[in-house]
């Protein structure tokens, strides 16, 4: 009922080769089952059509969504110069996927709609018509005027949330790139976002090793010592709820997990191999930072099975539901 | 009935200092809800009688800890110099632990015991007195007569096996030791461990990437393309099943898991991360290659926990488990 109040949700299709359609369309057909909101597709309608059969409204504006929600999917159509067969992105499909993203993020800056979630695109056929981004999170924080360090890639699930300190570059590259400023600042803005967002008033933050065994008081590497402790020790004395660094391998267990609302993580895999093993079709990957609530689900693509009928819905609902819940409570807060 | 057969399982107690010695002596108490074969430990009956009240039987020889399991936990005697207080490690019980490690060892290679399970070590009490060893693994290899290098860890849990191919050593000196050459070894030592240990007659072996999204076609490192890709070609052409390299963050999942016997690992924390995540109070060290069948706890000694009667036994039942069922596999392939 509190969620009458809120906008429709703008959602992008990302590239209409990949899966990005069918979830979304998937996700209209079991709207409520998954307790969904209303929500608008941004794209290529016909990247929707061509794997789905369902009901299709196009609108002109989010407002217009929240009416035909209830009897087709509403759909803000953005022409690709060509229709992709699914499965084959193009040049034609990255462009529009670029320009679904930004139509979606517009929207939800200016108010139109509620939060913005973002279907999948391909980073290689991005790179292709000279994206300068490493992901679609930078973009958006570009877009909304935000520094790309501010913005936080944040992984949630039912009992596990975490952050990567540095996200997409060789692993080989993360220690030169690791320093107890970048780790700070990754916390605060984690911190801040757990307030805001999730509507936690003390947060409490746990920050992993870089090293095995948190380096063994140096045995096995210097970084928690040289790096990671001076970074936690400037956050406690600001008064931020911190504890580490922490073993990594010992830190993401039931009993483990209870004690903290977010795990601050130095690389990519680090944060990602433990809410995917835990978590697989429910993490979300929120990003923190913004002056808007953006989600998306955390899969890609997935070029081999498009247009098979065989994506799974359910990350794509997970990151719907949570960009709703986000968004009430921002709204409730303001 | 079959384990009848067995000869006990030895058990080294580990730091007299640390939570050894409490867990082995409880999962004497609970032998018959844990489904324990006959056992005998190995250390400072002292060491136990400070943190348990329950029976103890001094034996000489394995052999006599088969008719004194039913009402006393057997245990054959290595005195330390001194008596330590539980929490507070010495050099007379780092020398001790590394005495009754030996004597399992020994036990074990002359088959008077079936295996051997040992309890934790503390590293940096070994190295206070001279230990040149990364860890017990190695060092039981050595008194085995096999090469460092040919005996792997693994760990074991009820969904996921997983295999570094790096252990002990700072994260940002991984790159420089991983080689084509390391990772097919392991490899081959993993696949025939799963055929000898763990009666696999085609065992399936899943190759994690070094990189993030597996290096993306080289955007984010080449690792995958210089080094992982060749030995898994290698492999192949030898009639191995195996697959990869796959991106870390997806290959732990429930269904992804069910596409393989055991997962290689480029590095400590990649291996070690997913299997506590999921299998915290049951996941086994397994040493793979040895010719005797060698388990251990995946735990540490717990200084701080150790003497209140609040470490949890289940992962040192679970070793003594997983290594009397392997001891038997081997005893009936024999």
């Amino acid at each position: 009922m509190a969620r009458a109040s809120l906008s429709p949700l703008a959602i992008s299709l990302g590239d209409p080769a990949g899966i990005g359609p069918e979830v979304i369309a998937k996700c209209w057909d079991h709207r409520e089952e998954f307790g969904l909101p209303p929500f608008v597709a941004i794209g290529e309608g016909r990247s929707v059509a061509a794997v789905w059969d369902g009901p299709i409204e196009v609108v002109d504006d989010p407002r217009q969504a929240d009416g035909a929600f209830d009897y087709a999917l509403p759909l803000i159509q953005v022409p690709a110069a060509e229709a992709d067969t699914p499965g084959h992105p193009s040049v034609a499909g990255a462009h529009c996927s670029l320009d679904a993203l930004e139509l979606a993020v517009g929207l939800a800056r200016s108010g139109s709609a509620a939060a913005v979630v973002t279907g999948p695109v391909s980073k290689e056929q991005l790179y292709s018509i000279g994206f300068q981004h490493p992901g679609q999170t930078e973009f958006v924080a570009e877009r909304c005027g935000i520094a790309a360090e501010n913005a936080v890639m944040m992984l949630a699930g039912p009992t596990l949330r975490t952050v990567p300190v540095t996200t997409h570059l060789p692993l080989a590259n993360v220690r030169e790139r690791l320093t107890a400023g970048l780790i700070e600042s990754r916390a605060r803005a984690t911190l801040r976002g757990l307030q805001r967002t999730f509507g936690l008033a003390e947060p409490r933050l746990a920050v992993a090793a870089f090293n095995p065994h948190a380096g063994e008081g140096g045995n096995l590497g210097r970084e928690e010592l040289d790096i990671i402790e001076p970074a936690i020790a400037a956050l406690r004395a600001e008064g931020w709820r911190v504890t580490g660094p922490h073993p990594a391998d010992t830190m993401f267990h039931g009993r483990a997990r209870a004690n903290y609302d977010a795990a601050l993580c130095m690389y990519h895999d680090q944060a990602l191999i433990p809410i995917k093993a835990l978590h697989f079709e429910e993490a979300v990957n929120i990003t923190l930072g913004l002056p808007i609530v953006r989600t998306a689900p955390d899969h890609g693509t997935a070029f081999d099975i498009a247009g098979q009928d065989r994506a799974d819905e359910r990350p794509m609902a997970a990151a719907i539901r949570l960009a709703a819940e986000c968004a009430m409570l921002r709204a409730e807060t303001a």
